[in-house]
């Protein structure tokens, strides 16, 4: 492992720089084919997706793309496009009509800031924004893999990977039974892991990688998710909400199933470092050698990260 | 202008095989890169897109490439994205925090149908749904005219176009002051003109046109898109609920300003018959010919209809 010191200062660069080119594509001029950039609506999408947040998606495909040679401002939009991504789903998620959270990142969410429908359109503004990120031709010289991008976006993010998984999860909350360690499984890859691999999958996209370097990252990036999410699982279950900027507690408050109440936190932390160690094989695997340390320590970061 | 029945023909046949593409597309089988298609999202977002509508929108795209000779599958499949767009905001709009519509082509609104979350994430999964076709291979051979489509779609359908226009009608509805002329027609082009304009404007992007055939179909398309939101005005003023399958008579209840109110109704009718020849004008600069026949009889059915 590389120094943490060293590693946290390449994810607050990583942030720092998404949060500046975000802050450029959220401005007030319209681009090229939009009519103009309702004022409300802007600030509505500048709050739910500036200030705040890791930018953990970002980081993984900048640092996936840097395996590759690919740098600067491909896979910095390309972490933007995640972000909007990211963060659309967390204003629709936190709706009165889904999991009514007044409470994000330490702020009010979007629709306590402004109002429930400013906060619908904000998410959907910044989905929509995302796929203009990536087929614009900032993003990449060779049209095939912007078009690359887009589709594994969307397959990512849309009804068979995130939306599906939170649809899953909405139901998971009403149904009178709870959820089998698999159904869990595949809800977590699909709400959690699938935009996680798609940034570790965007790299080897921007870097016109080989079948067995895209094999090998997407292992990666499927084992990182996962260790994502069952790290989250004990966040929940161990975590305090000052920590955390959301409440902690829900999920037993909520009396829903998660992998500690199937595991146990033990059983819970030994899976999420397997997983860990699975991240790391994968990165060995790619043949990229030490030039894949800081993907290992992300995934070492991801799980032990307090919130 | 062609015999009234063949043009209907066509724009029912162009209806029906977008029905049954976009049918395919919502199939419950996982599309590679997707994990799973959970049954009661899927359920929501086809009771959403299926079973309605005149399917206009994929009409223009059809018929724009059709002057180009590009005709089968990559136009309908564009077709398909324009509807799962167009689909996904009416469920968004009629959502309570929006427009609360209980009603919408004459059947419960999605939200009504399912419920508020399912018609929030069944909106989302439709325009991610969107940027997946337009990526796909199968929408054209060449990679270039995929990412101009998708980065038009989304210049169209985001903060710049139909979501910036959404937000600027339900500013318009919460003011004190109503609109000018000028901010209702912003206002127009954004909520309604975008997407109709983009549609016209895939044809020119599947088919390689030129410079000046983009611009005059792009012109064709601007003045088409107005002139079928000025006739919504007079539709909404005029009309009644039963041939229009929603509420009529909302926006004078909800005191907004509109065309009608601003023009008065003979001006309003005065204006769209102006926009029509527009579009007939631009049309003929396109150097098609009679080819644009059908078109031209698309711009008098827009201003002509009865819902």
């Amino acid at each position: 492992m590389t120094d943490a010191k060293e590693f946290l200062q390449r994810l607050d660069d990583a942030a720092q720089r998404t949060e500046a080119a975000l802050d450029r594509l959220l401005a007030s001029e319209p681009l090229r084919g939009e009519i103009a950039r309702p004022a409300r609506l802007l600030a509505a999408m500048r709050y739910a997706s500036l200030g705040g947040g890791k930018r953990l998606r970002p980081f993984l495909a900048i640092e996936s793309a840097r395996l590759f040679g690919v740098e600067g401002e491909w896979p910095l939009r390309v972490g933007c496009a995640l972000e909007m991504v990211h963060c659309y789903s967390l204003a629709h998620d936190d709706l009165p009509a889904m999991d009514d959270d007044d409470l994000r990142r330490g702020r009010p969410t979007t629709h306590k800031a402004f109002d429930e429908a400013t906060a619908i359109l904000a998410g959907d503004g910044l989905l929509t924004y995302a796929f203009d990120v990536l087929a614009d031709e900032a993003t990449h010289a060779d049209a095939q893999a912007r078009a690359k991008l887009v589709l594994a976006l969307a397959r990512a993010a849309g009804l068979g990977g995130m939306v599906g998984g939170q649809a899953l999860d909405l139901e998971a909350e009403s149904a009178a039974r709870s959820l089998s360690q698999e159904e869990i499984l595949t809800l977590q890859a699909m709400k959690t892991g699938a935009l996680l691999r798609f940034a570790v999958d965007a790299g080897a996209i921007l870097g016109h990688a080989s079948a067995a370097e895209t094999q090998a990252l997407s292992r990666y990036g499927a084992a990182l998710g996962a260790a994502f999410q069952v790290a989250d699982d004990i966040l929940d279950a161990a975590g305090d909400t000052a920590a955390l900027g959301k409440r902690a507690g829900k999920d037993a408050e909520r009396g829903k199933a998660t992998l500690v109440s199937l595991l146990g936190l033990d059983g819970a932390i030994a899976r999420r470092d397997r997983l860990v160690e699975e991240a790391i094989a994968a990165l060995d695997a790619t043949g990229f050698g030490p030039a894949t340390q800081v993907l290992k320590d992300a995934a070492v970061f991801v799980a032990a990260r307090k919130n």
